[in-house]
């Protein structure tokens, strides 16, 4: 499969990372051609690998990647172009995340959702929120976390949701641990654990966890 | 130790009976000092509860327990009267929802909750915010659920969240399980994981579950 990865923190470092180790032509994408961080990465990864603009990116991509904060990720996804994301599915793993004053702080929360907003605004790409509720390290290894933890995603199209469950599972997410939420509506609810994972990463030092849903019966 | 559960709802009565099956003993309070609920839960609870109103149940117990909708809490403890509630433990559950068109709404949200709100407008109570991520089932009997799933508290009072741990052993959550994220503050958090536990539960097509976290190392 062709992946364009918009985003060279270490989100899309990460996933790029270990698509392209899975043997996926990756593009890296980036707000501009001359990214230093990009271009080592793109380097390092001998010929697998390209760098470009997210507009390049998303042009090589089968599926596209949202990996930029989700405070500049509608920003980058007009950068990579409409007519690069038509008909594609649309990986989406932001979140709409500041810190302000050592507080996290989500816009937009609860009346609606960068899931949501990037489908509206793209309507032709098929949007699929996941990966948004653990850290990077975990997202592409759940395996360092033990127990049978959960991913979860949520969008309108069920074939896209497909895809990317399969992507999920050469992530090492078992089809069986990821929970299918619903239309891209629920991304509210999945942004909206943000707060309480951030939390819980100040209480245990690190990021290296995740929730299992445990059930009665 | 005596107790003032505010509300007679499924939480209220809930954790009301809870409480007295533990040998404590128990004031069911309500808006009105005639609620049939309350009145004919104290009757079946014979002689070790009560039912009164807000304000009654508040001055009977040595610990207050808010288990009123999130909506009209603050109405409910202005009913119950600040002097009633100073110096006192008060166990928040609460959590500001209300369905519009089927749609989870939180107010307030992200930049306050109901855990602070209360705190502020009762400064001399000892709000601890727990039991508001589980149901009310749960709550009482989180045994119902398999594995070692996690209950929160948070609060600025050490002492008034110890004694509120304790009560939570007592429900039957050990204190190991029992996890302390902090200040009134973090309340934002754990009401803000209420969108996620609705949604779940309409997958599963109940709300007898809790989740776990689950840590590397």
């Amino acid at each position: 499969m062709r992946y364009g990865v918009l985003g060279t923190g270490e989100v899309g470092r990460a996933l790029a990372g270990r698509l392209m180790e899975l043997g996926h032509e990756v593009t890296l994408g980036s707000r501009t051609a001359d990214n230093p961080v990009a271009r080592e990465w793109a380097t390092a990864a001998a010929g697998r690998a390209r760098a470009g603009t997210f507009a390049q990116a998303a042009e090589a991509g089968e599926v596209v990647v949202n990996a930029v904060s989700g405070r500049v990720a509608l920003d980058a996804l007009r950068a990579a172009g409409a007519a690069h994301l038509d008909g594609k599915v649309l990986v989406d793993v932001c979140n709409p995340l500041a810190f302000e004053e050592g507080v996290p702080r989500l816009d937009p929360v609860e009346s609606d959702s960068m899931g949501e907003r990037i489908q509206r605004a793209f309507p032709g790409a098929r949007v699929v929120k996941t990966l948004n509720t653990v850290s990077f390290k975990v997202m592409v290894d759940p395996g360092r976390v033990p127990g049978e933890h959960h991913m979860f995603v949520c969008g309108e199209d069920a074939v896209a949701k497909e895809r990317v469950t399969a992507m999920l599972g050469e992530l090492g997410w078992p089809t069986g641990r990821v929970l299918d939420l619903g239309g891209i509506a629920v991304a509210r609810a999945t942004e909206m654990y943000l707060p309480l994972r951030v939390r819980l990463s100040r209480v245990f030092g690190h990021e290296d966890f995740n929730i299992e849903v445990r059930l009665a019966g």
